[in-house]
């Protein structure tokens, strides 16, 4: 069977056996997006249920959810499926990458830099993010803590996500659009919103340490 | 002038203009570990001087001095001077990598992955680790927050390294001597020493807020 042309840039990328998408832009985050906020809306009802849960970290709840799922599922599939362009069915993750690659082909090209990170967000933060929502629900001593190292984790991540496609040419995208709304779009939520968590976990840190040194001076 | 053949693996990686090192592997690695020697020395001194340093905080401000000059001198220079390998002098830092590529071709085959982690390690560690010693020191709230956060971006950059190297055949040292010693040897202490520290830090964060959660019933 002759390969299909694929439409990542740069062109001279060598993919193999690559089959096109069978399902459209819309198609494919339509459905993202519709389990995301199932998702959230569940999170968010229970969370509700259980008495003394800070507004606050109700969201937190449903953020980690969120985050937690897509790290597992979505990055954890393209961590462990090297091959997953050439998937010749509309199966949904596959379709997920291949249309992601659109604005960073290095995703199809299987850079190595990308594996490594994706696989540590899926093995390591993934399920740390699933911990969490248990953490902030039993008010365990170790949320903030965790809160904290899950977003320094994907703090680095997005570090070296972007500063190793800056070295390597930043040409990457299919286009514009595909640059904006994929590679700097999608990712920038993970830069922000670690961002203000991490803030806010290591003030609450700081704060326990306060509150134990004040109390020993009392003493 | 004709290109120096270069020592290290794999044979065809192209370093035109390499100049092989000056120094023999024990002047290079002497020096290091001399005014590292000193620089431990001359903190535990000082800070032996302060009242009320225990000593397993002397002993850490000592390895955060050290691993914070070695990040930013050290990887410092690496991440900023793409040119090393052709260095026509004995500049030490320059010998340095020309000596540690031999563990670990990607330094001097500028792998942007090998680049991207020295950079954020040199840029944003480095300095937080001086600021270590410091906040140890004046015994700081966010003294352990500092030092976890420090730790897991260590130990996220030592994954990066080796899961990259891993994925791209592990094939970069010119001999199982240079494997052992430099790339497994070298680094093993970057992966030792913040796990025990992060370790630590964890539980003393944990206690913080346990501390405050038993103030709180007792009120």
């Amino acid at each position: 069977m002759a390969s299909f042309e694929h439409p990542y840039v740069p062109k001279d990328l060598e993919l193999h056996d690559y089959v096109p998408c069978f399902l459209s832009q819309s198609e494919i985050v339509a459905p993202y997006l519709v389990v995301s906020v199932v998702v959230v809306a569940l999170v968010w009802i229970l969370s509700g249920r259980a008495s003394k849960i800070l507004l606050i970290d109700r969201l937190l709840m449903c953020w980690w959810a969120f985050t937690g799922l897509t790290h597992i599922i979505l990055e954890g599939y393209f961590a462990f499926s090297p091959d997953f362009y050439k998937e010749k069915t509309p199966f949904f993750l596959a379709e997920v990458w291949k249309e992601y690659s659109k604005g960073d082909s290095r995703y199809a090209g299987r850079d190595s830099a990308i594996v490594t990170v994706e696989a540590v967000t899926a093995v390591i933060e993934g399920p740390a993010c699933l911990l969490a929502i248990y953490a902030i629900a039993s008010k365990k001593a170790y949320s903030h803590t965790l809160q904290l190292a899950i977003c320094l984790g994907q703090l680095y991540g997005c570090l070296i996500y972007f500063i190793t496609a800056f070295l390597e040419g930043d040409n990457f995208s299919a286009s514009p659009f595909y640059y904006w709304t994929y590679y700097i779009g999608a990712n920038g939520w993970w830069v922000l919103i670690p961002s203000l968590i991490a803030i806010r976990s290591w003030k609450k840190i700081n704060a326990a340490f306060q509150g134990r040194t004040k109390k020993t001076k009392a003493n």
